[in-house]
């Protein structure tokens, strides 16, 4: 069946998603119209996906609309903020059918619902290239109390949420080069490639507490060198502390090279955060309460020649690559 | 010369349109943070640009990155909203260079002056396809006062800004297929196609006058179709009171079928809208202020069997196409 044109596409597909929205305007406007809470700062990030570069084309099309608005909220999450809603262009090859545009729609619709967000207006256009989408999410913050990357000071402590390297070790899995891994490491590892989870709670309460926080979508070693950069400071990690999700831990017991891939691959979408070590009890009651466990992985130090040192049993690690770079 | 890697491309190419943004943050944070004007509504919209479909890509670099701002600012006339910043997303192909990249900051640089607005946040990756960009607009209105596509009432006044079918024959002039027609009307054209120039001075005047407003992006014809929908009304346009610039008026007398491309064609991005025959005044007064031209092309009728029916000495013109649809 070949696709409707774009306004019908858009009814069909995309209108589902703004209603119960009353500034999308059903998204039959030129533009959306948005009351912004009182007080409050707001908060506005954008990331594109490309299929083949941030995606795998195969990949369930529900889970791609998830993934591009939880990368999104991640970056909320990273700022303390809570999300509000989200524009969102598409360009679609000629292979997307209408049943595919359905899945989508209904992943993103479902991840609306558990963070509490809706489709405020966007654009779709065709392409000849791959399938291109990117979005812009809002979300608000108390003013004065967003995190930000800059902040961390020398002794602080370096935290990390969840788990490091899931994302990078699910893209082998899906992509045939974890062999001889368990089907349902393979699974729980391509899972979280394809399904991050914004760490919304805990951003939210590490205001007042963390010195400096971002999300890791790059690379742990190379998100936590931004915090080195904007603070003038060095960080030391202990490898023993950095925590691995059991599928992981298997991966790196089978291939121990895998574990610099753990520290340098992309899409964790965990927070790293710096704090006070005197935090470490807020922190730990915090985890308690959000139910994401957190690890303290190293600390701040003084500016040295290396910006992020990964150290085992004291010896520093070489690492070949410090991280992702969308632009290669 | 290589592109740098993300990071040092995003300092060196877009950075300088975050300058003297506050809440921009540099670039150089997961997210951007803005304090609403305090007793404004938010007007948020957003569109996609690939090349190939909606610019040529060997179009100046600088152009396309102001006919990116422009076309979502134009959405932003459309709502009589002010704008006050805007994210955007690039995937760029291999074959950009830092040189092109330079020319595409340098257009919006130059478009964020003339318009007041300035970088907030965005994201760059690589793609294997062409070059995709997209762009979402935050701009304010007052409470109450955005103009909106529904509202046109029977007996209602047909106005549009400017002159119509610039871009579409700016595209035909671009890819050789206006032959003939002289040098500087295909630069006329061309500039249009290349260069909206959105009608914000207009659309903030509207408020209270007009009764149903939008931009036309997609055809004139297609877009003044969505104002009778909107309304449960139909339209009836004069052909002869449809205002063509010079070079388009030369166009039509030399090939008298580019009539028709110029009410189906897009890329306007002229204000098309609804307003009581009382208002004639009022916008006689608007035009003179705002320099913006303004032509009474039609009323708004009760719903007939066709929604727009061109007359042209009372006899209806038949269209073979209503519009430029983004997907075919």
């Amino acid at each position: 069946m070949p696709l409707p044109a774009e306004f019908a596409l858009i009814a069909r597909h995309f209108r589902p998603l703004a209603e119960d929205v009353p500034g999308a305007l059903a998204l039959a406007d030129d533009a959306a119209l948005l009351d912004p809470p009182a007080g409050r700062t707001l908060v506005l990030a954008a990331d594109a996906m490309v299929a083949g570069v941030h995606f795998l084309p195969d990949d369930p099309p529900d889970t791609i609309g998830r993934k591009l608005l939880r990368v999104n909220l991640s970056d909320l999450a990273a700022m303390g903020a809570d999300p509000l809603g989200y524009l969102m262009t598409t360009a679609l090859p000629p292979g997307i059918t209408p049943e595919w545009l359905d899945a989508f729609a209904r992943g993103l619709k479902e991840d609306q619902r558990g963070y509490g967000c809706g489709l405020l207006g966007g654009d779709t256009v065709s392409t000849p290239g791959p399938l291109t989408l990117s979005l812009t999410v809002v979300g608000t913050v108390a003013p004065g109390r967003a995190l930000t990357r800059t902040g961390a000071r020398a002794g602080d402590a370096v935290w990390v949420s969840g788990t490091i390297g899931d994302g990078a070790l699910g893209l082998l899995a899906l992509t045939d080069r974890l062999p001889g891994l368990a089907g349902r490491h393979r699974a729980a590892l391509a899972d979280r490639y394809r399904l991050p989870r914004p760490r919304l709670p805990l951003g939210r309460r590490l205001s007042g507490i963390a010195t400096a926080c971002l999300d890791v979508s790059d690379g742990l070693v190379q998100d936590l060198g931004h915090l080195c950069r904007a603070a003038g400071l060095s960080a030391e990690l202990e490898a023993e502390a950095v925590p691995l999700s059991e599928a992981a831990g298997a991966a790196v017991a089978a291939n121990a090279a895998l574990f610099a891939r753990c520290l340098t691959g992309g899409d964790d979408y965990e927070l790293v955060f710096t704090a006070p070590p005197a935090q470490s009890g807020a922190l730990a009651a915090i985890a308690a309460d959000t139910g994401i466990p957190l690890a303290r992985i190293g600390r701040m130090t003084p500016a040295g020649p290396t910006e992020v040192r990964v150290l085992r049993a004291g010896v520093e690690l070489p690492l070949a690559e410090t991280g992702w770079s969308h632009i290669r």
